[in-house]
This record gives structure tokens, sequence and C-alpha cells, in this order.
């Protein structure tokens, strides 16, 4: 997961004798798009086509669904561009340049600081550089920090916040094989979904977009992936990884099966249920499938034991420095102060300081709700003292939060709060002066009922009037939610702020070793993912061996329908009709997904893989079950990513439904 | 939930006018039948015919059926005796009498004694009693303990272990509404199930057995219900009850979320892993629905205040007693160290000491494993000094289970055994010596995978050779579960003792509270349920109310159709095709399920609901969800039973399974 501005060339030269030249890499890092609900895309058209995953795209497809029209499951296809349909709150990046501020932050924080002033030095100065850029460039300014500490560069984004959607698929088709087969390999799924981005109501004219390859990808070739990785874990010390197994990812998990529980029980009550909670439940199901192959691999001794003769080596290392292991120390003392606090910080702050395994979040609206509620009292604070959400910077990602027309349901919200409220009561204990002002004297579900019967939040212009509050207003207002968030304010801003400075402690030991790292290492190291912020990866197309038998790196639309058949063409195995009907005009010999060894994790979803020429040749959408242990560690023997092939995406598109309109812009680049 | 011996004869009179004469009661009593797996039932003809649940019957059912036959999904009909199947280690038991044998226990246990000794000497009672019962009577005899240690009755029970299948509906008209209508009411489900129990390869002949009622329940009617309880936990302190909240359910539905998710998973792979992993799947659904309910009431702050306030006006008592509130105190203080090791109890010792909350078994061989290498140890001391499971009394019941040809699944296996170590180095943490153990270096999967493929248990032939070996045969067995089992062994049963002798101290400080109780309230007071053993409860066909609205007593067959329709006939609403056919025939007025006032818990499954003259007039299949919390506290606001109306049982059984000879036999209550 190399950076842009540190593409590591010489591994490519010597590897694939490949030189990617400075126009190579301009060219492909602006033809790569950043969902910011988090997922990538890319475009594929001088018209702003872009493409990503159906599963990138569910959120917006739910959002424009009601009871009559279920586009997430049946699909959309905008047939001209009149019909093209703008989305909610959704926004897409292109990241333009990045920046080193490393200096200008380190300066900030001088040293014998104590770790409150620390904290609140380096608050300010990343504060000030985003504010200061946003304004001068007008474009979305995000400092990131890599190496855990270690450097800080500022991304730069072109936003498009006029997003329409142009074509989506059946989920059926998208997600063939459901939970069985995901995360599995051989697949056979049709995860794809096109937007348009519109500039000033016409087309957003774009100069950097991918050419669809013509010859077909082959067996071993090299290619790229051009993504936006949340998060990695593989820098991390042997105390936090421990913390990671023990605490962090069985939380996670027990919070994710209580809620799948749940709403697969609320789904089966009937149809329209189904559709209310078939993201949240998708989302859940991911990432439960997720933490659960997480658990397994960080349960294997073999790991932490790589992680031990590592930091050995490097503090054999730090022992001839003046400091010796004292980073670890630093660290180990400040994961013990968050370990205690983590559950507390997830449940009552919402506070996900851990970007790869986020809690379920208490509910929509009362997310909400926390969000509204603060921004009287952070908006008459300076920009650099702020949380960082409320900053300047990130003003516009806050409002489309907050006004978003996203439909809510009472009844998902009460299974929300009931979960919220019950996962609070039993960890935290009923005692718990939080909790009991959350419970209120009822049991959860009674109290959840009562919540959603006494809100006004699901209406956008009651949320426009709390935002147009002043402190004293809005500690008057008159609703189950925000009384709730404001009794709970205090808690979940004392919790949150003591995390947040244990990760300040934490990113400064953090940047220490990654200098020890790096001084030890004469190859480049890559830094781990962070973020959503861009990244390259390469690798080659290549199978793999399961259980001593070779899994082949193509499937082809053959294997879709031989699947279906060997399944009886029984949920979650069934062909929706039309791919049913399209088999005999379909050429079943087309590649419909493949497998290369290019290293990628949650957030690269809907990436464009691509060849030394810069040329499309198919789509990322999901990892192999072994693969779940890259967010730790990376290894090549089975770990694959999976993509869609772009020679099934023609296909499709022309002959199961008959977009020939689309086949032609993306062919030529332009709109006809 | 009364006691035969000490049934509510004045609160009868006094509330209904009634008078059970003890005829009435030797008779309801003798025709009541315990399902030793864990439900109830009832003689229905002179020959042997028995009725309970489908859902009672369906391990036995899951048992019979393979790949090919699955009579579990589509239900069986015997035409004629020689049909009749017979069923794998399914054993009933009829109560013949019951013996007060409080002041024998009592004695054993002299004051002073260590808590180590008084322990033993208790164990060694029951022991010597329940050996001497059986062998000078040749009945099951067990010794129960009631009132939480108040009192020790002798039970004993004839033994039926020929049992063979008659007669059952398909699973989906028993649990019509599936998940969904789970525990609600209205509800329309033909929840039952026939069997015939034989003696010398004959039917039985019954002398006590239930005549069909020939008129018709009727609104606000008298009924009973005759069963057998598992356990309820009303007489609590408040520091076990707050364990219960804390500890013990917060715990129990984690583990049952996880299970739950997995087999879901599992069961969407193909229709025979879905068979495969049906009882066990439906068995925890169900425990977690009940752990759902449980935890809400728990948490509802006014269930511990009226606890609080009941435990004040007991302790006022206490204070003018010379021990004061010291047996209060003994019981929080036990209840500590309880609480510090029940997580690891239940996993490393598979000791459900808490009859009501079990966590899953580890898997089905490992607990046979754990089981089987106990034997030549156990059977080397003295009767009174074993595990109570190899008491001699017990032997016949350790051997149904030894030796059970239940077929087992290796995929299945696999996912019980990866839950129960992932659970065990989660609950535990990877450093426990034991989880060093059961992981043996491998991460869970990877461990479950190995245990697997090594073990030769699934061999009934192999289990006879263990259970014949000695101490020092068995050691040296080379399986890796026997090998598994016996490097956990001392560890499992460190933990198994230490629960003991704290629930030792508890039982005689509780028998102490039940005496203050007693004092205190004239009225009688029904002791907590407990063992499965047989209760009568009383109460009247009543409807109630619910968010404002009334809910009749009694659905019919009509609504059965109308709530079909009403979901388009889809999963989990649709009708089996029998009943979808024989909808013209049948007279859709005809009841199917009503509710009652009667106080029932698990346990009571299949219990038959009686009238004045004992006559049948339905059977006993669930509770509504306002009922979870009866196993702490009983109110009779919403709370209510759900019984299948004896009428739509001969309606259905005529009309929908042509089960002419049935109907013949049940209403003359003799083979024709």
């Amino acid at each position: 997961m190399w950076l842009f501005n540190r593409p590591p060339l010489e591994q490519l030269k010597a590897l694939y004798g490949f030189e990617p030249t400075p126009a190579w890499l301009e060219h492909v890092q602006k033809s790569s798009v950043r969902f910011t609900d988090g997922g990538s895309g890319s475009f594929i058209s001088a018209d702003g086509l872009v493409i990503t995953n159906h599963h990138v795209a569910a959120g917006a497809l739910q959002k424009l669904s009601d009871a009559a029209h279920n586009y997430l499951r049946d699909g959309f296809y905008a047939k001209g561009r009149s019909e093209e349909v703008r989305c909610l709150d959704l926004e897409l990046n292109v990241l333009m340049d990045i920046e080193d501020v490393t200096a200008r932050i380190k300066q900030a924080v001088a040293s014998g600081m104590s770790a409150d002033a620390a904290f609140a030095a380096h608050r300010a100065a990343i504060a000030g550089i985003e504010k200061e850029s946003s304004e001068r460039t007008g474009l979305r300014s995000e400092v990131v920090t890599l190496d855990r500490g270690g450097a800080y560069h500022l991304y730069r984004y072109k936003r498009y916040t006029d997003v329409r959607l142009v074509f989506a698929p059946e989920q059926q088709a998208a997600f063939f094989g459901g939970d069985p087969d995901n995360f599995e390999y051989p697949r056979y799924d049709f995860d794809i979904a096109l937007f348009r981005v519109y500039e000033a109501g016409r087309p957003a004219k774009i100069e950097h977009y991918l050419t669809w390859n013509r010859t077909g990808l082959k067996d071993g070739e090299l290619v790229f992936v051009s993504g936006h990785p949340s998060s990695t874990q593989r820098l991390l010390t042997l105390a936090e990884l421990e913390y990671e197994r023990d605490v962090l990812v069985p939380k996670v998990l027990a919070d994710l099966n209580q809620l799948e529980v749940a709403l697969i029980a609320f789904s089966a009550r009937g149809a329209e249920n189904a559709r209310r909670a078939r993201v949240e439940l998708f989302g859940v199901q991911n990432a439960r499938k997720r933490a659960d192959g997480v658990l397994a691999g960080l349960l294997d001794p073999a790991l932490l034991k790589a992680k031990q003769t590592e930091e050995d080596t490097l503090q054999a290392a730090a022992a001839k420095t003046p400091d010796g292991d004292a980073a670890w120390r630093q660290i180990a003392d400040a994961q013990r102060i968050i370990s205690r606090q983590a559950v507390r910080a997830n449940l009552l702050a919402a506070y996900n300081y851990h970007t790869a395994f986020t809690y379920p979040v208490s509910s929509t609206l009362l997310d909400l709700a926390r969000k509204l509620y603060r921004v009287p009292a952070e908006r008459a604070r300076p920009d650099g003292e702020r949380l960082a959400e409320y900053r300047d910077s990130a003003r516009p990602e806050l409002e489309l939060a907050l006004f978003s027309a996203e439909p809510t349901y009472d009844d998902l919200e009460q299974l929300q709060l009931t979960h919220w409220l019950t996962m609070l009561a039993t960890e935290l204990g009923p005692d718990d002066p939080a909790v009991q002002i959350a419970l209120g004297g009822q049991s959860p579900p009674a109290r959840a009922a009562q919540l959603v019967q006494h809100t006004r939040l699901k209406d956008v212009a009651f949320r426009r009037q709390l935002y147009a509050m002043t402190p004293d207003q809005i500690a008057r207002v008159d609703d189950s939610y925000v009384a709730l968030v404001r009794d709970l304010d205090d808690a979940s801003r004392a919790v949150r702020r003591s995390i947040e400075q244990q990760l300040d402690v934490k990113e400064r030991a953090d940047a220490r070793i990654a200098r020890l790292r790096h001084a030890r290492d004469s190859a480049q190291v890559s830094p781990d993912a962070a973020a959503f912020t861009l990244r390259l990866a390469f690798g080659t197309v290549k199978g793999y061996e399961e259980n001593g038998q070779p899994v082949a790196p193509f499937t082809t639309l053959a294997g879709l329908y031989q699947r279906s058949a060997d399944h009886d063409n029984k949920v979650p195995f069934d062909l929706p009709p039309r791919w049913a009907a399209a088999r005999t005009a379909l050429d079943l010999g087309t590649p419909l997904n493949f497998v290369t060894t290019c290293d990628i994790v949650g957030g690269n979803s809907g990436s464009p893989t691509i060849n030394r020429d810069a040329e499309f040749v198919g789509i990322i959408f999901d990892l192999n079950i072994q693969s779940l242990i890259l967010d730790y560690a990376y290894t090549e023997v089975q770990s694959r990513s999976v993509s869609v092939d772009a020679r099934a995406i023609l296909e499709a598109l022309r002959k199961v439904y008959g977009a020939d309109a689309l086949v032609q812009e993306i062919l030529t680049g332009h709109l006809s």
C-alpha cells in the first residue's frame, strides 16, 4: 500500500522491469475516486462516469429507495441522462496533491510540554494547516498521520457533491452466493455500479479517466490497484496487538453478533422490514465475518510470536539509543489506560478511534443528535480547539451528514436503541451514572420505545433549527434524543478526551519506533494504511492452493450458472430473472471474477485494477477469507484480492441489461 | 408451580370452590410424563399413547433422520403399529411417589463441619438415599432440593426406554410463523407429536391416562397444567439476582449470539447443512430469545427494587434471630466466588449448575469424551464420593448418553469446537494454561479441524471400549478428544469442585431464609421449580391487553390461513402443502391456540392442559414474550402460557393427516 508521493520504484523495476513515469502516476492518481462514505472508484469517461461496487453504492441506493421502489434489491438503469437521479448526501473526492507538513506539526509540540498541552498544541497545529489550505485552495484539506506519527502529509481533494446514479444491477447479481460465499473464492459476483458526477448541472468534464482494456487480462500479468484502504495495523507493538486480540476484537464481535441476530429476526418479520434493514444487516454481517477472521488470526500464536521476534530486534537496536525501549513502555502504559476505557468510549462517545473496527453506531438519529447538540458549543470555540469534526475545514461533510434526507424508520430505530442501551447497561454496569441516565429508570426496550416516540429529529427542518441555536437555546430544547445526549455530554466528552490524549502519547512514541524501523530497513517500508488515503498496490494475477487443491485465477460466466444449478437455484444461489433469461445470449467463457496478489483491505472496495498501460482491467470487490489477517500482517501465500473482470462488465451490460449506450461511452470514453 | 405432595387446596377452594381429591391428584400425576431430554407430555390412551410437542420431539426426530429422510422437517405418520419406529436413547419417566428425606440429609451434615467436609457429607447422604431406593424399588430415584435447601424430597419414577414414534406434523405446521412469531401471541401453531411406550415388545398397558374432552374449553374456565418446569429463580437474594443480571445472562447471551450467527451462516451453505444444524439452531434461537427477554426484565430497575423491598422485610424479621442477616452475607460471599469462576466453569467443565441458563455445550463429541474419560476414575470411588452423574443410581441415563447412536457430522463438530475454543480463548485469555492446552499452539479453526480429524469417538464400539477401561488404560489412549479432556481434567474438576462447594454453602444459607419466609407468610409459598420435577399449576383461560388493545384468548384455524395470506405465503409464514390442500375441508372456526394464566416455564413444553374433570383440553407449547421474566417473578397482568386446543388436534389429525385410527384411539382410549 504505497504512497503516491513515495512510489515503490525500485521494487517495480527490480521485480518487473517496470518504471512508471510521473505522468503515469499522476494520471492514475487523478483517475481514482474516493467515496466519502467509505469506498473507492474510478473515472471511466471524460464525461464524469464513475465505476464502483454495488456494495459501495448500497447506502446511496438505500437512501433513494422506499416501500414502492427497492433499487438496492432490484437495480437501476437510467436509459438517458435525464433519468440519472441525484443521490442524497453522497460526496466523491479526487486527490489533487500531497504536501509533507511533518516539520510544521512537530514544531508546534515543544518537548517538555504536559500531555494535555502537547495534545492541545498538536490539535491546533493540524486545524490551522487544514483551515489555511482549504481557504486558500478551495480544496478539501486533510492532514494525515503516517507511520503511526512518523510523518504528517496534507492531502488536498477536489470535491464532487452532485453525484447521480446511472446504473446498478440487482443485489442478487452483485452478491450472488450471499453470506455463504462472502469472503470465499471462487466467486461469481457482478459487484459494480455506475455514477456520474455533475458540475453546474452538467456532466463534469474529466481530464484523467481510465481507458478500458480491450485485449484481456492474462494469468501472471502485473497489475495495480489504486484505491483508498481504510487502515492497517501492521506496525502495532506487541502490547497493542494483545489489546486488539484480548479486548477490542472480542468486544466488537460480541456487539456485532448481537446486532446481527436482532437484525435477522427483524428482517424475518416481513418483506418491508427486510428492505429497511438490508444495508445495515449487510454491513454488520460483513464486519462480523471480518472480525471473526481477524480474531482467529490473532489467536494463532504464530502471529504474536513473529511480532515478538520483530520487536526483540528493534529493541536491541533501541538499546543503543539514549531512550532505550522507552517508546514501547510508553505505548504499553497508554494502551493500558485505553483498554480500561475503550468499551466506554465506543458506547458512550461513539468515538471510533480505531477505524478498522468501529462499533456499530447507537442509532442513526442518536448519532445525529449527538453531533447536533455539540454544534453551538463547538462553534463558540477557536477553530484549533474544536473536536476534529467541527473544524471549519470539515464543515461541508458535517452539514452533509446533519441534513441528510435519508429516511429513518421508527421500528429500526427502536431496535438499534434497544441494542445500544443493552450493550451499555451490560458493559458498563447498571450502577454507572451514565447508564442510569441512559435508561431513565426503565428497561432497554421500554426506554427505546419512549425515546423514539418523543423526538422530532426525523424532521430535517428541526435539525436545521437546532444547528442555528446558541448553547443556551439548545440547552432548553424539549426533545427526547436531544435531552439524552445533553445529559450524557459531559461523560461522553470526558472519555473521548481521555482516549485522545493517550492516542497522542502513543503517536509520539510510535514515531520514534518508526524512525528505528526505517534506519534498520534499508528497503523502503510502506506505512500502515490510514484514513482512507489513496494508495497504490501492485501484484500479479495468480491462483493459489487450498487444502492441497489448486484454485484457478479466473472464474467464468459458465461457473455462475453451474453454481446456481448445483444449489437448485435456491437462495442465496438464485439467478436474477434477467440473468436466467440472458443465459443463451451470453458468451459463457467470459471471465467473471479473478484474483491477484495485490495487497488491499477494507476501503479498497471499488478500486480499479489496472495494467502497465494504466488501462482498466477489472474492479476490486472483495478479499478471500485467507486475507482477513492482512490488517495485521501481509502474506501472499494464500491471500488474494478478488476483482470483477472488465470483460464480464461489458458482456453483461450489453446482453443482460441492454445498456448499449453505456458500453459505447465506456469504449469511446465519451457520451455519444 | 405447586408440589403434588403439597397441593394448593386452600387457594383452589377459596378462589374456585374446587376441591381436588387424592384420587384426582394421583390420576393426574400418573398420567403425566417426563421426557428426560427436557420436556413434558401425558398419556392419552391405555395402550401407551403419549402426546407432547413437536419441539420436544425434535431431538428424537433429528436422530432418526438422515440426508434422505428429514422427519423433523417433513413429519412422520405410522399408519399401523408395525410402522412405529423406535427412538434412539429416548427415555420417558412417570412419577410414582415422593418421600420427604429432609431429616435424613440434614442429619448427615454436622454443624461445625468445614465447608469441604460438609459438602462431602451432603453428597454422600444423597447418593446413599438414591442408591438404596433404586436398588430396593427398581425405580429411578432422585433426591430433589426444594426451597433452595429448605427441604429434600426423594422422587421415584417408572422408566420407559422403548419409546416409538407414532406421529409428527411438518415442522412448518408446528412452528408456523418461525422466529418472528416465536414467544408471540396470537399464534397459529400445531405443535404436537405422538409417541407410544412399549414394554417387552408390546404397547405398555397404562392405568392412568387422560380422557379427551368433548365439550370444548370456554373463556374464563379453570384449567390446570401438570408438567415438569426446569427451574425458577424467584427466591434468589438481591446479590444473586445482580449476578444473573450482570454476569450470567449477558455472558450466556453473548455465547448464544455467536453460536446462532455461526449456525445461520453454516445453514445457508446448503439444504443438507440446514438439516444437520436445524435442531441445534432451533434450540439456540429459543434460548437466545429467552435470554434476551430475561435480560430486558432484569435491567428494569423495578424488578430489583421489588426484590430489595422484600429482602428488607425479611431482614427486619431476621434481625430478631440470633443469626441476624448472616445468611444473606454468606450468600453474597459465596456468590462473589462463583461470579469470578462462573464463565470458567461453564466453558471448561461444561458444568451447568444453573439449569435455567446453560451454556451451549462445547461439542457433542467433546462432551461425550469428557464423560467417558472420567468413568474409570469415578467407578473406582465409593458411590457417595463420585460426581453426581456417575452415581450407581444415575448409571442408566449415563449409559444412554454415552452409547447413543445419534449421528454426528464432522463439519458441525468443527463449527462447535471452533466456537468453544474461541469463547475459551477470549473469555479466559490466551495465557491461561487451560487455554494453551486447548489450543495446542494453533488458532481455534485450525485446532478444531485437527481435533475432528484425529478422533474415533463417532464410533459407538470405540466408546464401549473406553467405558470398560481401567484408569491406566484410558490414560494411554491415542485419540485427539480423549487426549484433550485428559489434559484438561485437573483444571476442569478443580473449577467444578470450587463452584459446587459454594453452592453447598448457599444452599444451607438459603434454607434459613426459606424458614424465615415460611414463618412470615401464613399462606403457603410454592417453592422454586427445580430439576424438572412434576408441578401442578392452575389458572384460567383469559385474554389480556397489549399496547391498549385487547388480545382474545383463542385463535382459530381461519386465523392461520389469514396470517399466511397476509405474508403472501412466504417463509416463515408458508403453509405446508397438506395444510394448503385441506383448507376447504376444515371447519375454520375450530379454536387452534389459546392462552391461560397458568404459571409455567421452560420444561413445561408438552404439558397437558386439563379441566376440573382431569380431561385433556389442550397442550402447552409456549409462553408469550411478556412471560420471559416469569423465571424471576410471577405476574399475571400480561404473562400467558399458550396451548394447542384439543379440538384443533382432532380436526387436523382427521382432515389434514387422515389419521383416523389415531383419532379413534384418542376418543376411545384404546387401540382398535
